[in-house]
């Protein structure tokens, strides 16, 4: 069994290697249908989710879908019933990857005719015991596996990929970083961006002067109080112009004390940013 | 120079030998800056991607960002100027970087705090130059750079990733595929998804019964009307249920006769499924 050490990432990560038997067990899981397993652990494999893979804070598995295709070419997909272009992966082929995956974890079909992910259902998936993403390619996945096996289908935005591989990346990369032990500071999911609605106030570090161009005086005054009155009003211009969908919905809610409660954490620390 | 010829793309590609010049003048470019340059091509130097890459289609180079930091450890980033968790990247760096990458090219800095990405965006940067996508880690970029050099900010979605390496792939993958040449059937983009501004219809494929689950009748019976109007029938059904937003924007355009012509375009194939 490999040493699941810290590891400098740049210089020893062999990133197949991570996703290795035997995996750890109880760990959050992600198992992936594709017809590219190559593709992964990708992006994955580097940084905080590449150094929680290495830890065992969490299983990759990928099953191609490949051998479970058809005759002798393996053909995983025919032509769409009714006309069209492209073509459709089969039920049958599909049905067979994820029997053969294994029946404990929710079944995700990653596809621009799901519902849009967000930052609350990566937090659920989070705190669940893992998930299988089925991959598409061409025009999309026979509907009865998905009816027959209870499949959601989630997209990741108003746009069209050449494949699903991505979007799991994008599922899994959101998630994994809210298991516990996986971001080194916990802090900093208080603030980010959504977790109180609004998009998340702009940011300045050293040097105080670049170019001519000042950080903000109310930012090195050292008021607590100032400084979060600062960010939440340019939080707040910031997803009224960029975000009116938000903007709306945080109207709804911002009567809402528990609200307040979270804001006024955002600024615990002075430092000195005079050189 | 290596070969551009048709590859095997599970057998032959070497992933990062797309990436080595000379790069095809003229031909659309996404350069990438980031502190993990490996990452790339990753999902990108496999499938269509791939191969256009390969057949020189388009260009991908990436800016290491950590060269450019400060000191004996290449610091790129430091404190946020006001206090709270994380990193910030310093303007210096992130400006010595951009300028070392050109500047014929519109900016993009992948972000929450974004406009969200959509197919209209996609279409119109896959006619344009390319891009230079700028790819942030831990709290953001210090906000002068981004004032300085006039950079777009862009969301894929409402979540939180470890780094904008995963958004940039994403933003490169959809727009790519819309550079002529790159899809093999471009009929299919016509017909996908937010193509009319509804989310797609289900496929279907053989077998024509599968477990007890058969094929809905009309789109076996040849009438292409009848299926056309079936398809529209389920995506505006789909779209509803799933997405009042979109189905919103739609009813307001709904009586755009350009929206006809496209639709009845949808099946002009006849295929027997019964086997």
């Amino acid at each position: 069994m490999k040493s699941h050490g810290r590891l400098s990432i740049r210089d020893s990560l062999q990133p197949r290697d991570l996703m290795a038997e035997p995996q750890v067990k109880g760990a959050w899981t992600a198992q992936i249908i594709t017809l590219f397993p190559e593709a992964f652990p990708g992006v994955l494999g580097l940084s905080l989710t590449g150094r929680a893979l290495a830890e065992g804070l969490w299983n990759l598995r990928t099953t191609d879908l490949r051998p479970f295709g058809i005759g002798k070419h393996r053909n995983v997909d025919d032509t769409p019933a009714g006309g069209g272009a492209g073509m459709v992966i089969r039920a049958d082929v599909m049905d067979a990857a994820l029997r053969e995956a294994g029946g404990h974890l929710p079944v995700i079909y990653l596809s621009p005719r799901g519902k849009p992910f967000t930052q609350d259902r990566a937090r659920q998936l989070a705190s669940g015991p893992g998930m299988t993403l089925i991959c598409g390619r061409f025009e999309g996945v026979d509907q009865r596996v998905l009816d027959a096996h209870g499949v959601e289908e989630i997209s990741i935005g108003d746009y069209v990929l050449t494949g699903g591989e991505l979007a799991a990346q994008v599922l899994i990369d959101t998630t994994v970083r809210l298991i516990p032990r996986v971001l080194g500071n916990q802090d900093s999911l208080a603030e980010e961006s959504f977790s109180d609605g609004l998009l998340e106030h702009p940011q300045y570090t050293k040097p105080a002067l670049w170019e001519g161009r000042a950080i903000p005086e109310v930012l090195l005054s050292g008021n607590h109080a100032a400084i979060a009155s600062w960010r939440r009003d340019m939080a707040e211009r910031l997803t009224k112009e960029r975000r009116p969908d938000l903007w709306r919905a945080y109207g709804e809610t911002r009567m809402d004390p528990t609200k307040d409660r979270q804001l006024s954490g955002a600024s615990d620390q002075a430092r000195d940013y005079r050189e």
